[in-house]
């Protein structure tokens, strides 16, 4: 027990079971009560078995919780319990208002603590084999949330067309007309695009086409959310691998 | 065995021995062969303790393996032995080369597979308490390598000096006053800035100012590399943690 309770943020990773860090999985065999999310699989919950479970994520497209339900909840369990661990899909510090959940808990007297996790972003490009980075394809890559606060496409995405890196685009698939636009406005309709949905997962699905066809590749396939949007060359890397494959007569998988 | 050989490359995380998956601890027990790098802390061979290990890394500031020799050894060790896990520290899509290495074996009708690893770009500022996106304080960030093939600065810094973006900076500390001056060309000298050397070991160490006020500080604490460059008011996140702590006495670590 701790004096007047402990809050760890922890990244389950991106779907796939095993890629949970020791970590990880240390937190929540500590944990007393445990916090998650929609997009966490509730086997993880088994290394928390003796502790309290309670989903806060949405539910048939509503929030069970709002946000700052969440941050009390967080303060009053820990204060009654002892460790709380927050469960996050990805990596908490991404997109996942991790850091505002700590500052909640630390102002409230919490011993607060992040666990890392392997965020969705570059492990299911990678699921995929397309590399964020690949020496003379990208140097960079930016990472971006397709819906801001405001709801709006956020700034950045004007500038990442416009760019050098490859562009990772998560919660953006309603925003897909607006950012292939703004592609094509810079002459980039050749370049590369992948739409993987349910990254890592069994139901895992994938559209790779270019700028110019992406949308009709995505209507084609149903592709919807949750899903993943990556655009540049590095794409190019995933056929590559499995045209070689292909030669051998065997399929590459990540 | 494998009839013509297997290479899984394998991310080992940002140093911290916990931080590795329980994917990769999978790959490490039934690894025949484990090429390893100089970030790589050795302690994870012990998960490999039947198989071969050799060290490709750089000593002294010179590499024992050139890139093509490393591929050469992949498939000559693979074809000889079995699985091959090349372990990578932090995770092997980042600057990681490791799609290069995958397609070379992937030639030689070896079976590919990559498991991500968590990645020092996100995970080290975490650890210090600075996550890369918060809500209000930065919509995206941007990975960007500081030395390129042609060990010139990336154009990319040039334009992200210019977004709203999370600047986060690899090995890019031979090339901070040129990062510094293109940031004051956009008047962003009180943009807060955080280096991190050693991130997630336990020799971890950190310098926090501005753009104006960096190279000032990296000089007083004899910062160097293996550090990460973090660029965006997110670097205020861990100050706010810290004097909440102090006011409740007590440490908020990572």
């Amino acid at each position: 027990m701790y004096k007047k309770g402990k809050l760890t943020v922890v990244g389950a990773g991106p779907g796939d079971l095993e890629l949970i860090t020791v970590k990880a999985i240390k937190a929540l065999r500590d944990a007393d009560v445990v916090l998650y999310d929609a997009l966490v699989d509730k086997a993880l919950l088994e290394y928390a078995d003796k502790a309290e479970h309670i989903f806060v994520g949405k539910r048939k497209g509503c929030y069970a919780f709002h946000q700052d339900q969440i941050n009390e909840l967080i303060v009053q369990r820990a204060q009654l319990k002892g460790h709380v661990v927050r469960l996050k899909g990805g990596d908490p510090f991404v997109f996942g208002r991790g850091a505002e959940e700590m500052t909640y808990a630390a102002e409230y007297g919490l011993e607060v603590a992040i666990v890392p996790g392997i965020s969705s972003c570059i492990s299911v490009p990678a699921s995929q084999n397309i590399p964020v980075t690949k020496r003379g394809a990208a140097e960079s890559f930016w990472v971006i949330t397709g819906t801001t606060k405001e709801h709006k496409l956020s700034s950045d995405i004007h500038l990442a067309a416009k760019s050098n890196a490859t562009v990772v685009i998560l919660m953006g698939m309603s925003k897909l007309s607006a950012i292939v636009a703004l592609f094509i406005a810079e002459n980039k309709t050749d370049t590369p695009v992948a739409i993987i949905q349910n990254g890592t997962r069994e139901e895992e699905r994938i559209g790779v086409g270019t700028i110019t066809t992406i949308e009709g590749i995505v209507e084609n396939q149903k592709l919807s959310n949750p899903a993943i949007i990556i655009i540049g060359e590095v794409v190019k890397h995933r056929n590559q691998i499995i045209q070689i494959g292909r030669q051998y007569e065997y399929q590459i998988t990540a």
